[in-house]
């Protein structure tokens, strides 16, 4: 199994697998914004938003700026195309209830005879 | 904000953020299985296995079958599906690299001023 190749892929997961992250980067994808701008809506310490973007920077979700005083963070997508891509996979089961009809063809070999020819 | 409405979500990106569980619903993605053939592949033990599927069916992303001594476990799309929708808010950040337009509208707002009418 190719394990190490998709780890970028779990680190993005555990980083959205938190509503307040979730809405951390809902609120940066209307703009950059510091730190005690992010803080606000939250009833959080600014303490546990400090650590929430630690875990989406690590992920590269966000990237901040390098002014010392300042510190913009700002959104970066790519690793939410990653996630796109994965789940796009799966699309075909939720599109046209694929895991139903699959249910159903499953029922039909196992023997319940489907010899009359619906349509 | 409306936390506890969106946990659904974040166990199911907890549930996701294993490469391993990944793999599981990618193999139940060509049809049902039960725990030993699932577990085939892996260098895991059957009981690692069992505790991945566990995590899996409570993040409502497999289901298994009622018989005592065959329950097969089947791909569960929904949750995938709300995913698929969480993420697509997204996609105009990285689809024409829209991240990168941000911050060069930034930049102009904050007085680098672009008077020049480039195209």
């Amino acid at each position: 199994m190719p394990i190490a190749a998709q780890d970028q892929l779990s680190t993005t997961f555990a980083a959205l697998a938190d509503p307040t992250r979730r809405a951390i980067l809902a609120r940066l994808a209307t703009g950059e914004a510091t730190v005690n701008e992010i803080a606000e809506p939250f009833e959080v310490s600014l303490q546990a938003v400090s650590k929430h973007l630690k875990v989406l920077e690590r992920a590269g979700l966000i990237t901040r700026g390098r002014t010392a005083q300042w510190r913009p963070c700002r959104l970066t997508a790519e690793p939410l195309e990653d996630v796109a891509d994965w789940v796009a996979r799966y699309r075909a089961f939720w599109e046209a209830g694929f895991d139903r009809l699959d249910r159903r063809l499953q029922e039909i070999q196992k023997g319940q005879t489907g010899e009359d020819d619906e349509r």
